[in-house]
């Protein structure tokens, strides 16, 4: 049985879903490890991990519009935590209710995601960032 | 450290969940493996994974309660995305609040469940589907 | 490759977050297990896991200001399951809000946390209770 570390910088363009599914399977592939269980470890508080469908782009802002009705941006009026403006404890909550972890057995190789399945970083801030995220895999049979 | 791979079909009968602790017991049982690591993956984005109350049915009813006043089902008025009908998109939505992944400790044997806890594959489309769960077990010690 | 098992006990103080951070990070440096992965398993219904900022209170007043009010707590008025009081039934649907599983890399001995991550039980009930969580963690190198 072996094991794999690494990272993953993810550039986000403000608030919104990026698709890292090519990146990951990419890094999964330069592992040589064929069957195996991958953990993606988003290390912040204000983004997070989902699993989504990736034909429809609409799914995606159907799901960024019920998350901004659920979870209404505002300042102090409506959150005492409001230090880096009115997305700030938004951001937060969404974090929370979505996952910063992830585990993914790998099959032949590669994720065994579904048909339809893609991995997104949600960014939850209204600004640009640099995300990072920690790979770790265990497994063996190149 | 051995590994083990196995698949799990469930069907279901439509919105609503199935209690798979039976089956993911039986299953680990055979592998033959006493303390580890057990992956579940569901493969889709519109049925998730949950862990809830094994004893009382009206858990079961008022969590799909609150989740149909959360994510109210409705077509082109309330979502973009409905081309496979009203309960389209709230299904994806309601994938994204739970999990498609769950991760249990394997001891003796057996999934490290709490007295209460039982496992649930939760069907958000109202029509009957067959689902389909990636297992992946990690450990030693039969 | 090697494992390692054990368990945790919370002592809540009713309905709150707890910092369960150091108590992880100190068992982690016991095991002598450089890099791998350690999964929390929470055996409860109505408690849970989140992971979220470590430096300010406010953020953790909000957060549970939210949930409040996402998911009020009542009786049978609006649950069908009370039977532990007004408290019982929201605790479970904020257990499957959130999280009863948490899967996190370790790196030089360490769970790869972010800087601003802390790990949290969260206990649901309005009393205190004592909740027990299930560590397993996999891998080499001390």
């Amino acid at each position: 049985m072996e094991q794999r570390v690494g990272e993953l910088a993810v550039d986000t363009a403000g608030r919104g879903l990026v698709d890292i599914t090519r990146r990951l399977k990419d890094w999964v592939a330069e592992q040589r490890i064929g069957t195996g269980l991958l953990t993606l470890w988003c290390r912040h508080t204000s983004a997070s991990l989902i699993v989504q469908e990736n034909a429809s782009p609409e799914v995606r802002t159907d799901l960024e519009d019920f998350l901004q009705r659920l979870v209404p941006d505002g300042g102090g009026a409506r959150y005492r935590h409001d230090e880096e403006g009115p997305d700030d404890m938004p951001a937060h909550i969404r974090a929370v209710l979505t996952s910063v972890q992830l585990s993914i057995p790998i099959r032949s190789g590669r994720p065994a995601l579904g048909t339809w399945q893609a991995v997104y970083l949600y960014e939850h801030r209204l600004r640009p960032h640099r995300r990072m995220l920690d790979l770790h895999l265990i497994g063996e049979g190149g």
